[in-house]
């Protein structure tokens, strides 16, 4: 229909040259049905646990959305007119209608943006929006969305299914109860796991460290205020995430700096932490001995490692003050990776049993460093372009970068790393389209078959991530 | 015609593919004659209040373009030969006829430089030169230019007039008495306005810095050697700019780091800075402290301020101390933003009144700083892309790079930044042709539709300067 | 043939758009049969002199190649089965047979890289293997390369002969004692000649510093422990070179650091080095004086200065200790070149006889510092894209970025840098189908005429190559 074309174009993102555009389409077709692969993302496992439906359009798809708060702010558009949380506790006045049709007004921003992409494609593919979103016809899409909200096939398990999601890891602090995830396994539920994500407690200045360790202690049993007890408190908590069916743990960090120091300096160092008294140094040094510690305990239990570095949190303070993390003032910085895995890589590279997925926001160290790395050391994988490269330009330039170096059995396929779960098909479906197109110019340029671009991007879709997470294949 | 063709092809610099470029045609179209939006560039107004004759080619052409001074050095030809003036006021015996002579023989240096599409462009569309330039048509070019240039169609004013200018700004000292400025308003000419660029009086390193603090003190009667003096100094002369039409600031740094220092030691370091015992350490502060300055003064008088950060200037000693500054020896140095811009944009970053454009010789910035940044504070623009990078490719990568994160409309659109008035309208065409080729590209994939990709065009050729200069629309 | 194309398309690397593919196929066209001009590599001079056959396709082709090396190893392969020796001499069991059928079954994993494309061709263009790689065929293909390798055509010289290369030079150490070069001379073998690589006898930390000294001293009767007598030295050992043709030193450093300090430190910072007591300040320190006195003697004596700067050597202490150097364990790190060749270009920068090539592994640069320093000094030339960047979207990244701020005339063609004999005609084509490509782009934009790339191409592969390292045309 012409009208369907115009709102989700079938050969959208493939290239414009008509024969690469043909090749293209070939390829994707050999994925588009490929199940969903989610081994790294931030949604919750009460939703699937509960099914209890989402409430509304803007609390389901704007409000919770940084990439979407953020455009707007920049913009001039206020957190308070959108609807956002106050960190005091105090919930703006906005009402959910008012923050969609202030969205709907401001829609031209994200063009050539990704959010543009999945936001079209969660409207008119998923919940089925018949016109595109304007000014105009907001309200009519904000109703036509809660209704299709209320509907079963619209809550989070129906959603699953039909999304054909394999399997989907939430991110999940090292003191987190797990109940969900308990409950979801004892209900026999297959497919959501969880990550080991011990940030809170290894990290000294986060301001909930102190209340993370107390509860880490009180978890385990063990006297954290001993460096030998710290340590065994973490391995039990991982052994309890491995029970609930985890093969990975996650670190962000604004420095990917590891260091393996003395015994006895790593107990001062946390004598410090826990009365509160160690500065910004020691603090990053006690960062770096813990990547070092959750490497070895890697080699030991078999969880993947992964590193998110290079992220200046909450630069905005007026921001943070007011409204708390996570509201889009999130920068990169430059990330020196060489000397600082060097470390961890030169004691642990080689095991057999370690597996590391480095994650960057400095595209620089794609072909100085990230792909010469893991074009070299058996246990490093690079992982998918991240946040603000995880783009259709922000893809291309990744693989071109890092494809001459370290190939692509070096790398971990795509992840969709997000909370926004009716994003998840359409960032999967933007990743298999942009693929096909990288891979049909390598045809066209005949630097690959065919039969052997068939081959990658079924990798690149479900091998490469299912390998990288040491996911087993399901039907294996 | 053929030959006009092939001197200056319609289709020039749009893209190869013939459905893309059949796209682009239509969106080049729709801008092609819309007025020139000049913000930010370094012709002098007094060509304007003077409306004389330009003097002949290579005076207008050659010996002020550093671009091509600096391409001819780096391939053995010498400043001398090129009737560079030296830096003790001795002129080059040079013949400017030899010196066209010179550069049309290497003329095939600039091939795949903008240089290159700028200069024929001039020739061919605005000067009429009928061939291509070659050392067997230099002396016929010559001789065609400089009749032309003794036409009143080539007079300065009508030149304004023939290339639909709709605002021009001037780059101006602090303490230039905008002599020509007054004229012009006293006279009615509308188009030309300054821009206030404090360098001089505010990095205490430049050799013109007790110079022109003198003359601030005299201009304005302030006793500049006093902290808030020497502030009340720099508000007058921002205020005198204003009233005759400035609407921005420039500041050329090479480090964008801001300060904001306790008055007891920012009187220190003036103190300092006015007896010329100021380190390089201190000097930097300074220069740090007074961006701070300018951003609050900004926020109180509405001037719009443009950082350029990144140019280590005069960095061949022979060149500056025989020819002096801008001689085509600036190189780029890497440009840390975040951390330096901190001071700044937590004080001010969100202040309703405040604008700041950012402008970049460090290209892993766009991704890593720039675009998150001006993609999340309202008070940020990232500007086009400059000087090296004003070039098709240079803005292909900006685009690129920049839009998935900023989107289209956190850009502050083109601006030429020249002092060769005959390209200023090359420059615009080329980055007309290239945006025109980079939404044609989305469209083809399907990413835009059509009547947004004009949206765009527009707004990036007119909107988007005017919005971030603050610049009224003249039909407004 | 169908069969033919498949294994070897005729286009490929050419763009995939029908009109470019046009324009570049009659571009390459126009260079395929040019000479091979290879005056940056690791062939060995010995293999000239000695016209002994090559020994097997393994250890010609997958033992001495740390690019395939390194791949295989990244993906659990070990050096041991790879039949790599040990540092301690001791030899791997591993069956050159069993090492070939290993590498058919990971062929796959150099999928988009360089390597495939390099092997593809020395598989069939040059030893014309009838199929392509697999599992199934490597017998088969191993048998079939043995064969081969026995014929006199497959000989070094008359494989020197087939592949037309007009001139190849060696890179070797300081204290080399050139026999095989003297060989080859006195026997009136045209075309090999040798280049001056000092970096033994200038990096006071490397292992073999003491004997590569002492050899110094003995091979020049000078006294190496005086400042002026170790200068002699090399003085001495640069004549011997440039006596056997040499025309270029290198330098390989992992910072491009230069110094110019007082004769009094010189001296002691030789005293600690010989004495082997530097501290790794020091050394550096040593080092950067050693590129300064380098230029000081290129300046002289004429030899073309090569810098390669940036790559962190033996990055795993397990690899080095075990398999020693060189085995794909060298990763890059940023590069500050400004600051750092400021003395050097400073004080020899405008020196008509001197000759600056500079190879980066940090891409980021090539736009800030790179291009404006070529395209500004007449001494330097910035060099093609190296090692990781030696590929077809590395050259594309390079000239797109390059050569709007350089021109084509400021870089120095192509070197294939290799010591894959094999691989070198296909090194040649790559660049000769992607110089093609990247031009045919230009003139479809109608950024240039047709014949003027044409010249460009050209240049590219024979002339500038030939001009920057001072290399005569044989013919002229």
């Amino acid at each position: 229909m012409q009208h369907d074309q115009i709102l989700l174009h079938p050969d959208r993102l493939l290239p414009g040259d008509p024969a690469q555009r043909d090749i293209a389409r070939q390829l994707y077709r050999h994925v588009v049905d490929a199940p969903l692969v989610c081994p790294h993302g931030h949604c919750e496992a009460s939703w699937f646990a509960t099914d209890a439906p989402f409430a509304n359009a803007t609390d389901l798809l704007i409000t919770p959305d940084h990439y979407l708060l953020r455009m707007l702010v920049s913009q001039g558009v206020s957190y308070d007119d959108l609807g956002v949380p106050r960190a005091d506790g105090s919930r703006s006045a906005a009402d959910p209608r008012d923050v969609w049709r202030l969205f709907a007004r401001h829609y031209h921003l994200f063009r050539g943006t990704p959010s543009r992409i999945w936001m079209d494609h969660a409207f008119h593919e998923i919940l089925e929006v018949p016109e595109a979103l304007t000014a105009d016809t907001a309200d009519a899409a904000y109703d036509h969305i809660n209704a299709k909200l209320a509907e079963p096939g619209f809550r989070p398990r129906a959603l699953f299914d039909r999304f054909k999601i394999e399997v989907l890891a939430t991110t999940d602090g090292a003191t987190d109860d797990l109940a969900h995830h308990q409950a979801l396994k004892d209900e026999g539920f297959k497919g959501i796991i969880p990550t080991f994500r011990p940030d809170a407690v290894t990290n000294p200045l986060r301001p909930d460290f102190t209340t993370s360790m107390a509860r880490l202690a009180e978890q385990t049993g063990e006297n954290v205020a001993t460096w030998p007890g710290y340590l065994d408190a973490l391995r039990a908590r991982r052994a309890a995430f491995i029970a609930l069916g985890a093969t990975a743990t996650d670190h962000g960090v604004l420095y990917a700096t590891t260091a393996d120091l003395p015994a006895a300096q790593c107990q001062s160092l946390l004598d410090a932490a826990m009365v509160g008294t160690l500065g910004a140094d020691d603090a990053a040094l006690f960062e770096a001995q813990m990547l070092f510690e959750m490497a070895r305990m890697s080699v030991d239990d078999g969880l993947v490692m992964q590193i998110h570095a290079g992220s200046r949190r909450n630069y905005a303070s007026r921001i943070l003050d007011t409204y708390g993390r996570d509201k889009g003032f999130d920068i990169p910085r430059p990330t020196e990776w060489l000397e600082a895995l060097h470390p961890l890589l030169d004691r642990f590279g080689f095991e057999p049993n370690f597996a590391l997925i480095l994650y960057t926001l400095d595209e620089t160290t794609y072909s100085r460093e990230l792909a010469p790395l893991a074009g070299a050391f058996p246990s490093v994988t690079l992982g998918a372009p991240w946040w603000f490269f995880d783009a259709p330009d922000g893809m291309r330039r990744y693989r071109s970068i890092v494809t001459e170096t370290a190939g692509f059995y070096n790398t971990a396929g795509f992840v969709d790393d997000t909370r926004a779960f009716l994003s998840i098909p359409a960032r999967h479906d933007l990743f298999r389209r942009v693929e096909a197109g990288n891979l049909a110019r390598l045809v066209a340029e005949h630097v690959l078959r065919f039969d052997e671009a068939l081959e990658v991007i079924e990798a690149l879709t479900v091998g490469l991530p299912r390998r990288a997470y040491r996911l087993p294949d399901p039907k294996a």
